[in-house]
């Protein structure tokens, strides 16, 4: 078997030992003679493979007992809808920071369920930057202030918390998910699609604070849709992405393993720096974005040459650099190295681009 | 490896060389070094998996050019509001026959979006039977008239179709998928949750008529739910459940190599017949359902004496048939025996219950 380096934004590299376990156990789980693709949701087993999964995030995470956890289907766009039909329910009001694509999808669908505003935008430089978080207009009735925290596209990251003057604090964390330590009470509410830095698709982990999960939802909200109806029966009111689960739970324990999100946190941080110093020094490519807000999973870098860039990403690939060409609102190229994107694939990395940038300057 | 005969009503038993195939491929799917787990949903691969996927599904049900096929998350339960909020569009009125447990729960969420009508219902029975749908009382204005085909809790199945004079039909498939040829241009829809009878849960099949899927949608309802977006982005609005993609899509291959449906529904008939037959004769265990509307797929049978009930239940999981339980609403024992499951499940139960019935018949 040859696996590649996998830069992919998402769907994206997992642990390659959790890939062996689940690889092993396919066909017969923990000697029960059945897959967990076979197995009831409602069955013991797989009770005590979402109960450990969430008993690992918990752990993993800190998440505080007035906090739940729920394992929810439909991706980040659904969450876009859920978002404002569950938590816009007092003024139906909330503020918005505009920080890429999806931040903007997310608002653009809350306005279906209230006056959405946004209160800050870096789209004025296509999103290169975090716009000032400290003292922004945010509005006395605002339900909440959304953040998209990671900018899978556009390579940026919150290194702070936006100041929301009180009012409750909605991230999504898709990109960064389980990549350093957070301080939950920070947050009211926080979701991520798994898919980046978690798990196989089809899965968004939310963490919601008690007191949000209520009845009082917007008028015409599915009963699937409240997240009072995933809480009251433990993300199992009808059969979830269990094989998702499974896997997520294998990367828990992968995670807890390795020393937790303070030394993944200090892989992650040696990672992005070798690629952001060498990108520093290079004369032929360059990072995209302000220097203070350069995210540490996703970092797109151009040569600014359309061709050259087409025959890095060529080149790259060959060698078995995969997916590294960046997305077409910016151009260029753009390596994700989540969590499960071993030192030694970004080390490398980086000794192709010097051989590449040897080779190929003028 | 000592897999077990799982007669789970879903998730469900899946055939043991999609398994195989699954497991082979795991960590580095046909050479590309990665996971199919790992793979860009945007990738060249994916890409092939997806089509592949919807292909072999058209060419296996027969599903004509003007009608699309959906890939959607959520689940049943997202179904109920979905179909009702794209379908009860016209003069906001629908018809339902509540056969159990699904329909029913689908027809109280249809009560969200309009006026959703119980045009028949087999309550009064303990839904131990199919109510005579030849001449049903419905409504001119309906948008469409909804039936549950098969009702795994209750083990019933429709062998003729509703006569819906006219009207639109909408079908939930999920424990009858793919188990006997249909013709689909008899339904304005129809969909499935694929855990039953097709792969791993997480995933709705959906296959909808072209004029059916517009922007007149219930106000409010979230981007995703339209079912217009998914079928203009061909399921790929957002990141879709791959991996449930990818095993339905062998399992699709599967059902092609043995002869399609029609060589399903023998196979299905034959061991359904088995344990209809022993049922029939048995002085000990008895089938709950009216004969002509015996489920192929789901088969509950009592013994009438609860610790009978417990006792087989117990001896026949030791003995490597498991979760026989049948559900709480019905009492006794379930056997689902979906396509996956081979003959030779069905006919080593009935030895067992023939055994059983000997040792404890008073």
């Amino acid at each position: 078997m040859a696996r590649v380096y996998n830069f992919s934004a998402g769907p994206a590299v997992l642990p390659e030992e959790v890939l062996r376990e689940a690889q092993e156990d396919l066909m017969d789980y923990k000697g029960c003679g059945m897959s967990v693709m076979e197995m009831s949701h409602r069955s013991r087993m797989f009770d005590d493979i979402i109960k450990s999964a969430e008993k690992d995030f918990r752990e993993l995470v800190g998440v505080p007992d007035n906090y739940r956890v729920l394992f929810l289907q439909g991706g980040g766009c659904m969450q876009f809808a859920q978002v404002p039909m569950n938590l816009m329910n007092k003024h139906h009001k909330a503020d918005y920071i505009i920080t890429g694509n999806w931040a903007k999808r997310a608002w653009n669908e809350a306005k279906i369920y209230g006056d959405a505003v946004a209160v800050a935008s870096s789209e004025d430089k296509n999103f290169t930057y975090i716009p000032d978080c400290s003292d922004l207009p945010i509005d006395d009735d605002a339900d909440y202030v959304y953040i998209c925290e990671n900018n899978t596209i556009y390579g940026t990251e919150y290194f702070q918390l936006p100041n929301t003057k009180g009012k409750l604090l909605v991230a999504d964390v898709s990109s960064c998910f389980l990549s350093r330590p957070i301080d939950v009470t920070r947050y009211g509410m926080f979701w991520g699609g798994v898919q980046k830095n978690v798990g196989p698709a089809g899965l968004v982990i939310a963490v919601i604070r008690d007191d949000l999960i209520t009845d009082d939802v917007y008028p015409g909200t599915p009963t699937m849709l409240k997240y009072k109806t995933q809480a009251d029966k433990n993300s199992l009111y009808n059969t979830p992405n269990c094989w998702s689960i499974y896997i997520c739970g294998l990367v828990f324990k992968w995670l807890k393993k390795i020393g937790g999100l303070e030394e993944m946190n200090k892989r992650n941080e040696k990672k992005a720096k070798v690629l952001y110093d060498y990108l520093d020094q290079s004369k032929m490519f360059k990072g995209t974005v302000r220097k203070q807000d350069r995210s540490l999973m996703n970092v797109p870098f151009v040569t600014g040459d359309k061709d050259l860039d087409a025959k890095f990403v060529a080149e790259s690939a060959a060698a078995g650099f995969e997916n590294l060409k960046g997305h077409r609102t910016v151009g260029g190229m753009r390596a994700s190295i989540y969590n499960a994107m071993p030192y030694e694939g970004v080390a490398k990395l980086v000794d192709f681009m010097e051989d590449f940038e040897k080779k190929n300057l003028k």
